[in-house]
């Protein structure tokens, strides 16, 4: 069995398997499960009995990931090749290593390496543990529902800056004349049109924490306009996302059903 | 007249009557309303004053109901045969006891007949009584509502696991977020990721209750954008069961005017 | 002039104008304003500093509405015999009188006339003055939004209760369970299955008050749950409604369309 | 070079730029950028550290400011007999300076001439500084955004005025039923039906801030069916405005690619 050979299976391993392999199938399972037990391991560790209890197993089983993963990466960088886009044994590594993929493998390892090469202090230590959230990331490649929601927001790019701009102007909006109104009787909640964005997020959304809402009769007449008319406003951008998922949907049934004939 | 016909009887009497089979339908509507008092029995006897009250009306009634329930139950299990599913005089009805509605059927029944046969201490007596609220799936049967929901879940389930994991993802990436900018200002409320995910739902959810809400700049600003771009995420879901429900409604609709001409 | 060419006039002027005849419309914008001043005057009544300071203005004010919708009432019901559907002197009266307008406008005077031939006590009086709120609904006859929700909800009626009843058996379904989990820790709040549907409302519906809300970790996980996935149930209904408006208001275009060529 | 060649380029660089005219863009993109910069100013200025550390900043910028959206106004008034809708010398810009946008433009620099003719008092005098906010109006020229929503709502003008209605008379009769169930029990959130709507709004945009609502059982039950059918109605104005945003974006896109071809 010559390099190559080897270099190949690694590669095949490596890629999203095709139903018909074995090993390239079982991989990805494996991945996937390690990907599902990090999250789960990154959210348990902050529960403070948990993580008391159990504070050796995680950290053996970050051990084991960062090797999993690191190796992993290192595979897709040197089978990239393979790939038509990353072709060119120097160049082609080096515009793999800059795709998005590759980069968010890069990170999800990286809070595990970064404190052997620098000393890091405690605070920026406990960022970097929490960062390992972003291994949810590496899902991207095996989940459809990862890449359907990133193909909704890149096909309808425009539509949602141009929604999500009317919704910020809707908020500035909203904010100053609430601001102007309430600040005298409510100096604390009201101080700035900033910190009167926050009443003017969570009314928008209808979120209505309760934190703050005005209390003047003129800020409550603002308040219920602002309401009844804003809402609708803020419901666009999720009105877009939502007709784009469901002709998304739409589209993936029909290319189902035109394969199967 | 012979068994057989007997058991046809009960068989016709027990399934859905069309229409024109006079005592089929009576029972029905019989069996309807013992569901429908059923519930409103669970419900009431959780108010004390109704429940110390009324005490011995509910549990004659409770007797009744378990009484007509179990005929209901024996006679299903013997007149299943005439269902081509279940023919088989053994294994059709071991196959038709473990049908969903069967098993509803069974499970309704249930908390009354435990206790007799097992000692059972007080507090799991309690939840067996709450338990007596799954007869409202008895009704599962006769309801278009039921059935219809159930459609439109089974259609487009792939759907909906795909927009529920996004759900999901969103979830834990923003309260892992969220738990990390708030955790040092409110220890209590955001202790941990998992608690922190309370926080997570009630904003992306718009619900919004107010017991927990970010209370420091960087936690707000984290927030107002969290829930801007959260909410048409967590709408998803919701749109593919509105969309569901639209286009079930419209092919029964279709098929009705089919009918009529 | 004959009598009938006056019963004949009043008729005219009672009936919608069609845009040619000017006393009739004349009249109808009469009467849309007497309808919008007696609701702000119902309104305004509740506010103490405007009801002591103008007390006379809106006694008398409310002897001119009376007098004016019971000159409308009995002309209505005089002139009604020349619609085809009350061509009878008497039975034809009879119907229009239970008529669902001709209902309406009677409640719309009632509150006046009562205590008038019957000695009320002051609390049923009060009750009597927010009554005529109903006369709001006077507007029925000139309003296209009045006439559109009615439309809308007399199409999809049937869908209207499918949704309603799903979101029912919901409401029933969360409210048990979270009794049952919460009940023990907020005995209070969560003190029987009808006073946690109060939480279960605001849940469901995500308006979020913030009163009630799951304190412990299994009502908390359940709460989530329920949140997650019944927002989706419960707006169902509300998709129905505005599906129903939208093509109606489809139509509506088409018609006017179709009028113009 | 003539005047009158000054006076068309002036035009010229005033109108938007048509892609090919670099100093017209490049004008453009200043405008924006000093309008942006306006906005972001009025909003910071308000918060009181930001305020009081850079006062004098904040002068200049709004000096600069007045001084380049005058002279850009003054160009507009100048060069607007070009344009077809003003071509005659006096009142084509009589015309054009009560043309809406042409009012935005000098609404926009109104609060600073005016203290200079007039005493003004010192209340007075900071409504004048947020008033500045309305120069985000100016973006309208540029925004797709802006341009979007006003041609949304003028052509669903009719439908959003009938839902409006039936939202308000929804909103009326919530709260006129509200507050005679709740009065009694709660006299000061629910003095008066004015002051009930602030419990209405808040209910029915599910905004639910949680600072009013009903404690009584009877309250509840009403608030509840409220909450659940008055959702469905208040949800009517938001889809309008998605359906008409939705048909918008389609109508652009459908028009972009017959340019294509």
């Amino acid at each position: 069995m010559t390099s190559k050979s080897i270099k190949r299976q690694v590669f095949e391993v490596l890629e999203k398997g095709q139903g018909n392999d074995y090993w390239s199938r079982r991989f990805d399972i494996f991945i996937m499960t390690m990907i599902l037990l990090n999250v789960a391991a990154v959210i348990m560790e902050t529960v403070e009995s948990i993580h008391d209890g159990y504070i050796e197993v995680f950290d053996y089983f970050e051990y084991l990931s960062v090797f999993v993963f690191s190796i992993e990466y290192v595979g897709r960088v040197w089978t990239c090749t393979y790939l038509e886009n990353y072709k060119h044994p120097f160049w082609g590594r080096i515009k793999f290593i800059f795709s998005f993929m590759a980069i968010i493998d890069l990170l999800a390892i990286m809070p595990f390496y970064l404190p052997l090469f620098f000393s890091i202090d405690g605070r920026v230590l406990r960022v970097l543990r929490l960062f390992r959230i972003i291994r949810i990331f590496k899902m991207g490649r095996y989940s459809t529902a990862f890449n359907m929601i990133v193909r909704v927001i890149t096909k309808r790019r425009e539509e949602l800056l141009v929604t999500l701009t009317i919704v910020f102007v809707m908020l500035i909006l909203a904010s100053s004349l609430m601001y102007y109104v309430e600040n005298e009787a409510q100096p604390e909640a009201f101080r700035s049109i900033p910190e009167t964005m926050w009443w003017g997020v969570a009314t928008l959304t209808t979120v209505g924490y309760g934190d703050v809402y005005p209390i003047t009769p003129l800020g409550k007449l603002l308040g219920a306009f602002i309401a009844i008319l804003g809402v609708g406003i803020f419901a666009l951008p999720a009105g877009i996302i939502a007709s784009g998922f469901d002709s998304e949907i739409k589209q993936r049934i029909k290319e189902k059903e035109e394969k199967e004939f």
